[in-house]
Formats: C-alpha cells, structure tokens, sequence
C-alpha cells in the first residue's frame, strides 16, 4: 500500500424526507443563494421542499446552470453573489451544478481572471462555504473537493480541486432521483462505475481493503443497475445507488493506491467537442483503455473478470477478453451506446483530441505512458 | 436502508515514515502533552521518533495510561494539564490511550465530577484538540469518537460518544505494529472483527454497500491473520491490517444499518471483573450471542457464512452451525481460547453480570431483546 493523507469532512444527511433538515445546517443570519439547473427541482417537487426548508431564512436565487456547466454563467453567478452580498451558497441539483457552485465559492472570492484557477495558473486561497441538495447521483461531487469546468468560448474542460471546496453538508434524499429519465440514471451508473475503476484498474500494490471497498461499489451498480428501470420507484435501490454513486469519489477508495484517470480525460474532449453526454463518453472510451492498456493492467482486470464478473475459465488472454466485454456489456445493457460511430464520431475528431493532448503535452495513465499516440490508438479501438 | 447523518473529520496521515510528519500538524505556539501507556513505546522507537518530530515544539509528557485506561490516572492527567497550560494533545498508543485521551480531553474542561460524562449524568459542551499516533490497530478509535473508560474503585466500564472528541488527525504507521507480541495482535484483530459483526449481524435492511463493506473488512482480517504471525515484517500485511480496523470502527459501516453491541458490553463485564483482554472477551461472548440469537439474526448469519466463509452446502440451520463454528474457529486459530472455563471464569460470574445488566435496566441487541437473562443463556452457552 502507498502512503497517503486523507480527510474528508463533508457531513451527509441521507435518507427519505432529508431536505426538510436544511434550516439546522443555516445560520439564522446567513443570506442564501440556491443555485441550481435548468428548473427540473421545479417539476419533481425538490424546489418546493427546499423553499418550504428555507422558510425564515434570506435568500436570493441563480438559475440556467448547463450540464457541463460554463465558465461563463459561474462568472455571471459569482458577480451576483458580490452584488447581492450572499454568504452562503446552496446548490441544488446534480454534479453540474455543484461542480459549478465549488468553481463559483472559489471565483467569488478570487481576485483576477477566476479561469486561472482551472488552468493551474491560478491558486485559490479562500471559498465560500457552500451545501449541497443531490437530484442526481453520478459524480460524488456531493461528498469531494473536485470540479470539472468548461469554457464555451474555447471548447475547454477542466478539472481543478481544493480542499477549500469540500461541502459542508450534503442532503442525499433518495426520493429526489424516482423521476430521472433513464438516460440520466445510465449516465450516472456509468459515471460512478468509470470512476471507481480509474482508481482500481491500475497495477497491485496488495492495498486490499482498497480493492474489495471499490469491487464492492462495482457489484452495486450492477445489480442495482439491473433493476432500477423496471422498478423506478423502489426505495432501496435509489439509496443503494445514491450511496454507492457518493462512495465511488468521495476520496477513501483511492487513498494508498495508484490511479488513471485517461478514460475520463479523453472523455472531456469528446463532450467538449460534440457535446456527447458525459456518462456516454466514458461508455466509449474506457473498454478501448482496457483493451489498449491491457498488458500494463492485467493483474486488476483478471481480479476485476473474477470478482466481479465471476469469470474464472481459460487462459489469462481470454478472461482479459471476456472481462472487457463484460464491462462493454454492462454499458450497453444500460441502454448506452459504446462505439464512436453510434454518435457519428470520425477520424478527424480523433485527430483533433490527439492533437490537444500533444499541445498539452499529456502522458496520462498510472504509468504516465498513455501519451497522445496510444489514446489514438484507445480512440481508433472504439470506432 | 435506514436514514442517517454523519460526517467523520479525522485527518489521516497513513504510512512509512509518517511520524516525522507530525510537526506540520501542530501549531507552533501550542504547549503539546504527549499521553501515552507503560513504556512499550520507548523500546519499540516510536517515543524517540515523536520526540523528534516535536522538536521545536514545547511539550510536557505524561506516561502510565493502563490497558482499560482507568478513570483515576485519567483525572490526575487532566489535573497536570490545567497545572501546566496545556493546550493539545498527543496520545501516542494504541485504544486506550487514545480513549483516555478523549476523556481526558473533555474531563480537563469539564466543571464538576468528570465521571458523570461517562454514566451520561453530564453532557461535555467542549474538549480540549488532540491528535493520536497508532500503535496497536484494534479499536478504531484514531478515527471515531467513542471512548471506553474504567472505574478502577468500583469495577465499571462504560463508554461515551460524543463529537467534540474526534481526533484532529491520526498517524498511523504500520512499522509501529511491528514489534507487537502475537497476544496484542490477536486481540486487535478480534476486536475489529466483533466491532465490523456488531454492525452487520442484525437483521437485513437491503443497505448493499455497507454489508459489502463489513465483508470487506472480515475478508481482509481473515486473509491477512492468517498470515501475519509466520510475516511478522511484512509492511502490507500490517498496513492491510492497520486500515482495516481504522474502518472496522470509524463510523461509516453503521451508517443506515440496525447495530446491536451485546458482545462488547458483555465482554465489558468480563474484563472488569476478572481483567480478561479485551479482545480475549469479544472472542468468547461473539459466538455465544450468534448461537442464542440465530433465528432474529438468520438471514445475516447466512450471508456472512457465504460471502465470507464460502459456507453454501446444507439447511439453513446447518449453514448457520457452520457459520458460528467458522468464526469460533478462526478466533482460536489466532491463539486465542473462546471458552469462559478456559479463563476459570465460573457460574457466579455470570450471576453477577446478569445482576449488573438487571440493576441497569439493560435490554440489548439491535431488537432490544437481549435481556439479563438471555445475556445468562449466551454465558452458559460460553462455558
């Protein structure tokens, strides 16, 4: 096992009927933004309970956060957070909109141009604090420091964390996802599920805990992912998934172990560039890392086969073969395409993401040898 | 699965060489009083490791802390930290010395008899900031804030639980473990295995991760204690072993689960009326109280013997035989013996331990049907 240092702070309030508990978590004399999408928590009955929870408390409200949320309406947001004098933020939403408000807790404080932060040129030294209201299970945005943002001027999308930007509390109701439509729910499994396996699908390092807590997470979404479609409103398999989605990033199962996170990093550009869903990219991308990559990571994915998958026959280069498309498998059996061509991805796409990532100067992978060649050759895999 | 909120803030700073980082956790104006237990730390090299890492730093030492720490050192120390003006501490040990250290923490604040905080006569509204380093993985208590203290005058061993004593950080260096006699390793793996079943053995509320995480952590200490005595330096099965018992009791397992702790405080009773290790206690109680509760706890019984037992031939009742038969087995194969005579422990004190939990009015078990007189047939079954 490496060495590591960990804390993660962030207080969950999970269960039925937990957004009524919001006002305890308020100081009485705060003044409140709630920041939230596109206005589905008006339809599914979560804006009402977060107003009835707000009841005696000020706030004011920023609506029209995007999926991939933009740098540019946090800037709008962080502008209002000034004007208006608010203290605490509350995002209400799923991981873009809490993605947005960590990025907007950090630039309403920032002095300078606040996308320096996402570039690494920048460095944050305070934030606002900040709860969150999931609706939608998918990033463990709702228990890390982590944030992805896009610039819509330049079809950019980064990723920046801090430890300043950890929630103070999140409401986890898993009543809030029973009306989901299923492409969201299938993003959000395969988004958890892609991240526990950059933080698994590496080399041993014999951290074993590690391995079982994150094969754990995988058994989750796979069971439960078998169902939640034909049983959309059973309790049980929400929270499951709800609980499982939080624990696949909230930190712990990477602690002491090596990571790669090239599936979603090649992932990015193709939302950036064709707007494909996030969970749907990663459905792409990650059985060509397994298949390209399979050499370096072979101990985990025959640990993965036989886990997970219960696949245990023949030779070593079969069970690779046969885990991989078990994992293709498991995707599609969400209901998500897997290969470039079903969204009329092409070559030139494929050039232009490999260009970036030399421009860049990006050798990604556990090992740093995924260098923009081999994503060529991940990406050609997956037409 | 059931609602819940939690939020476990412990640092934790796990690995080779992480003593030496316990200067950059400390502020350097604080007066630091290192607390620590019989002296076993200055032959194993930790205290000149912790000595060194404070230099710089003012601090005052006091040793001496017992195995259940017991109430009366516990006040003189906070009586020397008032003495002194101390202003952080340092338990350097294993559970009880970071347990002593936690009621020491809150005692040296508290006005009026600080024993009143263990019998939940008072309530501590602020305790002093600590950090640990871990010696002796067992009780979880580096990353919990639970603490279980003895009355030495009258025999009672109680525990509280509150917020205000959770670590600041934990340093936990498996090297340290490495000097443990085999009897102190036993213990701390049994301690941990009863603490992960005490959490898990109820009755099924369909919360999948955490009874994949339980099993997880049984796993690990079944695989790495069987191996751990013939490699007594091998850095990983140490280290596997360290985590697991920090996650054997550091909250999250119980979170959204029925708990039902008869083990412990029955095994409280032994070790306050004949001084039996802690450990020793839990490994002859567990299996009584799985044999006389099997019916209100057989679904889970079933599903310990599968998933982690490999027990899937036979009725259930043969199963659930087998299954406690496993876990008494795996306790002795640790050197460890699971029987009341084998300690001369005879029916008088069972007499007396069913007296206790009568004039405490005390109902167990995650139905609350463990009554003085079921604790009776759990014993009798142990003899």
């Amino acid at each position: 096992m490496n060495n590591f240092t960990f804390c993660n702070p962030v207080k969950i309030i999970f269960g039925k009927d937990t957004i009524s508990k919001l006002s305890k978590e308020l100081s009485n004399d705060s003044k409140v933004m709630i920041i939230y999408g596109g206005g589905s928590i008006k339809n599914n009955g979560v804006y009402d309970q977060v107003i009835n929870a707000l009841t005696g408390h000020k706030f004011v409200e920023f609506s029209g956060i995007e999926p991939n949320p933009h740098y540019e309406t946090c800037i709008k947001c962080a502008d209002m957070i000034r004007r208006e004098n608010v203290d605490f933020l509350l995002a209400v939403g799923g991981g873009s909109v809490i993605d947005a408000t960590k990025f907007i807790a950090a630039a309403a404080l920032y002095d300078g141009d606040a996308w320096d932060i996402m570039t690494g040129k920048g460095k944050i030294i305070k934030a606002m604090p900040f709860g969150t209201v999931l609706t939608l299970p998918a990033t463990g945005s709702e228990m890390n420091s982590g944030s992805v943002i896009t610039k819509a001027s330049t079809q950019e999308k980064f990723a920046f964390n801090s430890t300043l930007v950890f929630p103070k509390f999140s409401v986890l109701d898993p009543e809030t996802t029973f009306s989901l439509p299923p492409k969201q729910i299938a993003n959000g499994i395969i988004d958890t599920f892609v991240h526990v396996m950059e933080q698994y699908l590496t080399y041993n390092v014999n951290a074993k805990l590690q391995d079982y807590f994150a094969e754990s997470i995988l058994k989750v979404l796979i069971e439960e992912g078998s169902k939640v479609f034909e049983n959309p409103y059973d309790y049980d398999i929400r929270a499951n998934l709800m609980w499982a989605s939080t624990w696949g990033l909230n930190g712990w199962i990477a602690k002491g172990v090596a990571e790669d996170w090239s599936t979603h990093m090649i992932g990015h550009e193709l939302t950036a560039l064709h707007g494909i869903d996030h969970g749907q990219t990663l459905a792409i991308v990650l059985p060509g890392v397994m298949g390209i990559m399979k050499d370096d990571k072979e101990e985990k994915i025959l640990q993965l086969g036989e886990r997970v998958f219960n696949i245990t026959e023949g030779s070593n280069q079969d069970r690779i073969i046969k885990t991989i498309d078990a994992v293709d498998n498991f995707f599609q059996s969400l209901g998500i395409k897997t290969r470039l061509t079903d969204y009329n991805v092409g070559k030139e796409t494929i050039d232009s993401i490999v260009k970036r990532f030399e421009d860049r100067n990006w050798a990604l992978g556990e090992k740093g040898n995924i260098t923009p060649e081999v994503v060529r050759e991940i990406l050609i895999k997956r037409m």
